[in-house]
């Protein structure tokens, strides 16, 4: 923590609120352009959702936050480039496992193939869902053609009236879970297919070869906003949670751990949900403060088994599996890429995050076992150790992966995302326009917000 | 406000957040029950979205919030009865008007008769959702036997699945923003069928005579918050938000303006969006905060013109109209009950309150009087005065005239509105299972959060 007490220390041109990805990206690029930054941070780390956990083997780290890049995600993956970090691939040999109907059943690839009816019926929806996703601007998905319909039906109706098999719909349900911590009966169509578009397809958001799933970084992910701050010139200042914003025409005042700083303008990179915390002097407008009121975010909590070795290899499966009736209903295989211990990661999303995250520890970790075991067998049972992190039990996140819409909000205040209110600007994965969510729509926030600024700022020079 | 700055003055059996008419009965029944309670208002004065606003000419008042009783309230009337307050018939002689494609038409009673066929499609639209909301229980409306299938699809989605005409639809969208601030395409089909189910019908809602809109209380609604504030013993704090409670198995710790307030038990009466902005320690539980996330306040403008007299009677008129192309979809007349002006009120709700909420005050004026000259003629244009109330822009309300439920939050979250965490009890108009949203579920949930805090106290003394 830098901590400058000097008058000057509590001035900048920028304040940045929040130090994860977006906030150290935006900080970076003004650093660049000659302006002055003060980050503040909440927690006493930075990262945000991106977090390493060091491995009880060996001396690799695992994740327990965001983790994965994939194709097309070019701004995440020059920028770990670019800081030295390693990528590997997922591991992604072998088979797949479904549970069906109580039975194991081996597959390869994202879709299960447990039986023709089903997986025709998947493929014909897909199609039909991407085709209608490429007709979305994720820049401005309130103006596609069909926004009004789109904004008022759910991804779960949808789903349920453009399939004809029990199984289609289910397999969109956890795929769904997967993609934004929460059911597809909480999600406006319109934010699915705005979301799907700026991932490029559906196919891209849920594969793993080929998908947002194929790579990891060796050094776990949260070294890249590690890294990046370790490069600032800036001030940061952890455990100062952003209490209060003054604003007006000239500049902000923050509030930030008991000290007050003043800039010429603002870039918030918190989840919007938190962004309404604040204490806002004047109030936002109201189109922004409704939003905000309705964006809420998905619940999911990562649990890791560590095992000495990734035994599931041996008997030629993935360690990937889809277990429908849960409670943890997707699994990965998230072993260090030197192979030096075996990682089993399971999701627990939405409704059943929520309602396991209200068991004792030792309760939930049992539940979580108990599926382990039942995709990959005895062995299973015993891990040499078990991690898990609830991100919605996180006092400065509240929720994961992202925040995602309901239906209505998007037609209504889907602009209010990103439209900046006098000096105050937005960044943050939820902001980006490609790769919305991701690692990668985090950093191009970033830097979009930081150019937006860095241009209102020379204007107002001039 | 009463400042007692003695040692005793900071510690109370409970303390009640929000001086609304929840939080005033719920601390008058307390009282009655021999229970000490410091209550919290972060305004300057009692009635949260109750608020008198004094007439330019005689020496009445009329309402900037919520106003009217109707039958089965039995609630707010016994109340009002009882602190001396008068009701009257809201004015509802002669015809009602609707602008039916550019012509203004006559009509009696609540449906417009415009087109038969459009009058028979909304008939048998909403004898079916009058059908499924006597299925659902308000208390528990998750348990309803479609529970599932009616929180994953909007109201705006099953109106225009459910009906065959355009007229329809748009008749129900108008209905809906009037009753819940919202677009149709916002609201869950559970909330709004539970919503009615706690109303009695549908037509109980959206009804003048016989119906939710049947009387006015003479001396203007915020007359029951204040008569109430006058009676009560207890400490009641004005301009002291709650800004953060400390809860533990044994009480509470309330920072409210400047002070810390202890207490044994909490009842908390504010609008659930803003019971998030309050800093929880330890947090709440995620069920609960996940709910806050996405239980959003609908919009709403009330507009009112102030006239020397009602001309429109003159005319047969009612002052009831609907204008589908808006901004002011719905009027009312809203004088006092001694008839010594006219007072025209219109509202502009959801989508409309907030693109029109945008304008400087002297443009919205002159749409909103363009909007009743265009349905009760060129008299209209010259008021007296013109008062307007836009509750979203209310740091301490934040939306009007009720906190609505996307789909999905009603089966994942619903009973968490409700159940106590701890020491920490809920009301607001929003908790209530008889009349939701109104001033009687207001009353009802401030006597069922004192009873419920009576008890628990009762057993921790066991």
């Amino acid at each position: 923590m830098s901590a400058d007490s000097s008058p000057d220390g509590n001035d900048a041109d920028v304040i940045v609120v929040g130090a994860g990805l977006a906030g150290l990206v935006a900080t970076r690029e003004l650093e660049a352009k000659g302006i002055s930054v003060i980050i503040c941070e909440a927690r006493e780390r930075v990262g945000g959702r991106l977090l390493n956990e060091p491995l009880p083997i060996g001396d690799q780290v695992t994740e327990v936050g965001g983790e994965w890049v994939g194709p097309t995600q070019f701004k995440i993956k020059a920028l770990a480039d670019e800081l030295g970090l390693r990528r590997h691939a997922t591991y992604d040999e072998g088979d797949n496992l479904i549970d069906w109907k109580g039975k194991a059943v081996r597959y390869k690839g994202t879709i299960p193939r447990v039986n023709p009816a089903v997986l025709a019926d998947i493929g014909q929806a897909q199609l039909r869902f991407e085709r209608m996703a490429r007709s979305v601007d994720p820049a401005a998905p309130w103006k596609a053609k069909s926004a009004e319909r789109w904004d008022r039906q759910t991804l779960g109706a949808w789903f349920a009236r453009n399939t004809a098999t029990a199984g289609a719909p289910m397999m969109f349900e956890i795929a769904a879970e997967m993609i934004w911590g929460a059911e597809p009966a909480d999600i406006s169509l319109l934010h699915a297919l705005a979301y799907t578009s700026a991932a490029g397809s559906f196919s891209a958001l849920i594969d793993v070869k080929g998908g947002a799933q194929e790579e990891r970084i060796v050094e776990g992910s949260q070294a890249v906003p590690l890294r990046l701050a370790e490069q600032l010139k800036s001030q940061l200042l952890l455990e100062s949670p952003v209490s209060r914003i003054d604003h007006h025409g000239g500049g902000v005042c923050v509030h930030a751990g008991g000290r007050e700083l003043k800039a010429r303008a603002v870039i918030v990179t918190i989840p919007p949900p938190l962004t309404g915390q604040i204490d806002w002097h004047p109030l936002l407008p109201v189109n922004r403060d409704q939003l905000v009121q309705r964006m809420p975010h998905g619940a999911a909590i990562k649990c890791l088994a560590v095992y000495q070795r990734p035994f599931w290899r041996d008997d030629g499966l993935s360690g990937q599996a889809i277990d429908p009736a849960g409670p943890v209903r997707a699994t990965y295989d998230n072993s260090p890429a030197d192979g030096s211990c075996g990682v089993m990661l399971g999701f627990l999303v939405g409704t059943r995050a929520r309602a396991l995250g209200e068991l004792e520890p030792q309760a939930r970790e049992a539940e979580v076992l108990k599926g382990f075991v039942r995709m990959f067998g005895a062995q299973a049972a015993q891990p040499v150790a078990y991690i898990e992190q609830d991100w919605a039990k996180e006092r400065w996140t509240r929720g994961c992966p992202v925040c995602y819409m309901p239906p209505g909000a998007m037609t209504a205040h889907g602009a209010a995302l990103r439209e900046p209110i006098g000096p105050i600007h937005w960044a943050g994965a939820e902001t980006a326009t490609r790769w919305t969510g991701y690692m990668d729509g985090a950093v191009s926030s970033g830097e979009d917000a930081a150019n937006a600024v860095a241009a209102a700022l020379a204007r107002s020079a001039a």
